[in-house]
């Protein structure tokens, strides 16, 4: 029997389908993308190929991350950034911002799972430089950043990268969360993922654990193998965290990317759930989903997602106890 | 500069940027995936391989439609239909419903378009049927109508088929859609398709007309070439039209696919926009998505739709102006 499952708290659900794995074709292994290195941007000595180097952290002489301008970047600083409707149906703007990459490593070939503890906690230093840096930038809105690892996850270079937009609208995904968090909050004086937390950690869906975090397959999971990061306390930004958390948060993506990639590094998106600007009530969280599935024309039209892998599965794997 | 646009009516946004279409590998053309014809379960003389016939319309002696169960079905009759809630957060039911294919055509190499009018017309009259049927089912709460073409657009199997999932939630992104209607209806005591379609059949974005239907490339399209399909006359569900619109409906049908397989057979979506079970304020649609790049992190993250293929453009393509 196939179940139908909602969200913790918002309007969305999804079908737990085991049955629909046995289709053909659902979960297919790929061939590697064709990599041309001679054509990277993100290598040593191809600064050619860029539109200039936002900054670096270095380890004596060399670089081992660098944040540069997105080359093909999906906003900028020309425009009138305001949001302005004509004849009450056509609402636009200027896509204003700054659309940036983190190279996480000067090596083609490393994955970000594969760099030392020490390197990643530095990455995510990078991305708590970022996004503080560009919240507070002149109309400005949010401050999205994300990680696409393989084409099916949107990814056109190989070379290890994240990326950020900070852009002049508030998303609407982000705001229907801090909405229902907001909903809950004012309710029950409480934060709903800090109950949801110590319920999914002794759950059949827990999947990580350490002094300051917690990883588990999330009840309405959307992707196969989706899983969730938070933080113990409560904190609404990963700004928040102090350094020993970050050690920690590296700690744990290690443990879980390394983890995933057995499925034979299966292409994923990793994205920051963060309250910007607004929301001492929101906890922030990271949220992994694997592609390897695609949505079809039910879930476009419906917002169901069909999910042939459930997350008590996903857990025990992510656990070590299934292969 | 890039554009940032919202839907007519939703809280959904997209940034046109043309710019990011020089992105490598974004529209990739992909070969054929592999097709064994002795396994696909819809040719004629395969029926061993169906789990049953529902219905089918002959020609004859031999049947040129055929509705069947889907064999790998993300709903079913088991279980229990009615939505529960454990500890506030954990919201579930049986998937429930019904899981059906609609064969388009016994041919396993002609696309749906191909098919002659009066073809496409029967296939329509199915859909109908279907959806009425289905609707009047105890517990079923919407029915999805809906066509894949093509791996990336989800479907498994190459012959013509479209799918039918009529199940036990009213799906959010229709309620969505409904609530945004409602609240305008409600407002102008108008509805707002009505004055969209009279402001975008001459549009710039414009793209087919015919007695009953017109077609155009929808104002914050989120799909590069996506087209919206609208009856003038308004109707709320696809099962009030007349005969000779049925008619007219699957002319443009052809038309729009014919011009829209001039990019080489791209995979796509096609979706019917329905108020099931209520709602006469609605105004019936059908959306067609090709699916030529992928939802990225950033897309998964914020709802915000990068989109390389400007409407006017995608408009100016169906037109018959640009190749």
């Amino acid at each position: 029997m196939n179940e139908l499952r909602k969200d913790y708290i918002l309007d969305r659900y999804v079908i737990i389908s085991k049955e629909r794995s046995k289709r053909p074709l659902l979960i297919c292994e790929k061939p590697p993308a064709a990599d041309d290195r001679t054509k990277c941007p993100f290598d040593p000595g191809h600064e050619h190929m860029l539109f200039g180097i936002i900054n670096e952290i270095k380890k004596g002489d060399d670089w081992i991350i660098r944040v540069v301008p997105n080359k093909f970047s999906a906003v900028s600083l020309e425009g009138d950034p305001e949001i302005k409707t004509d004849n009450k149906f056509y609402t636009y703007a200027s896509a204003y911002g700054f659309h940036e990459v983190i190279i996480e490593t000067p090596d083609h070939e490393t994955e970000l799972e594969e760099l030392p503890v020490e390197h990643i906690q530095g990455i995510l230093k990078t991305f708590v430089w970022r996004i503080k840096e560009l919240n507070d930038r002149e109309h400005i809105k949010y401050v999205s950043l994300f990680k696409n690892r393989g084409l099916e996850a949107g990814a056109s270079l190989k070379h290890s990268h994240s990326q950020i937009i900070a852009y002049n609208v508030k998303p609407s995904w982000i705001s229907d969360e801090l909405l229902k968090v907001y909903e809950y909050f004012v309710k029950n004086e409480s934060c709903p993922y800090c109950e949801i937390i110590e319920r999914e950690k002794t759950s059949d869906r827990r999947a990580f654990e350490n002094e300051s975090f917690v990883a588990f397959a999330p009840y309405a999971s959307r992707f196969p193998y989706e899983i969730w990061i938070f933080p113990k306390k409560h904190y609404s930004n990963i700004s928040n965290l102090k350094n020993e958390e970050l050690f920690n948060l590296a700690s744990m993506l290690k443990s879980i990317l390394m983890q995933l990639d057995k499925l034979g590094y299966p292409p994923y998106n990793l994205k920051i759930h963060n309250a910007q600007p607004a929301g001492e009530f929101f906890h922030f969280h990271i949220e992994i989903s694997p592609r390897l599935s695609v949505w079809a024309g039910f879930e476009l039209e419906t917002g169901t997602v069909i999910n042939t892998v459930a997350p008590e599965d996903a857990a025990k794997f992510y656990r070590g106890e299934i292969k």
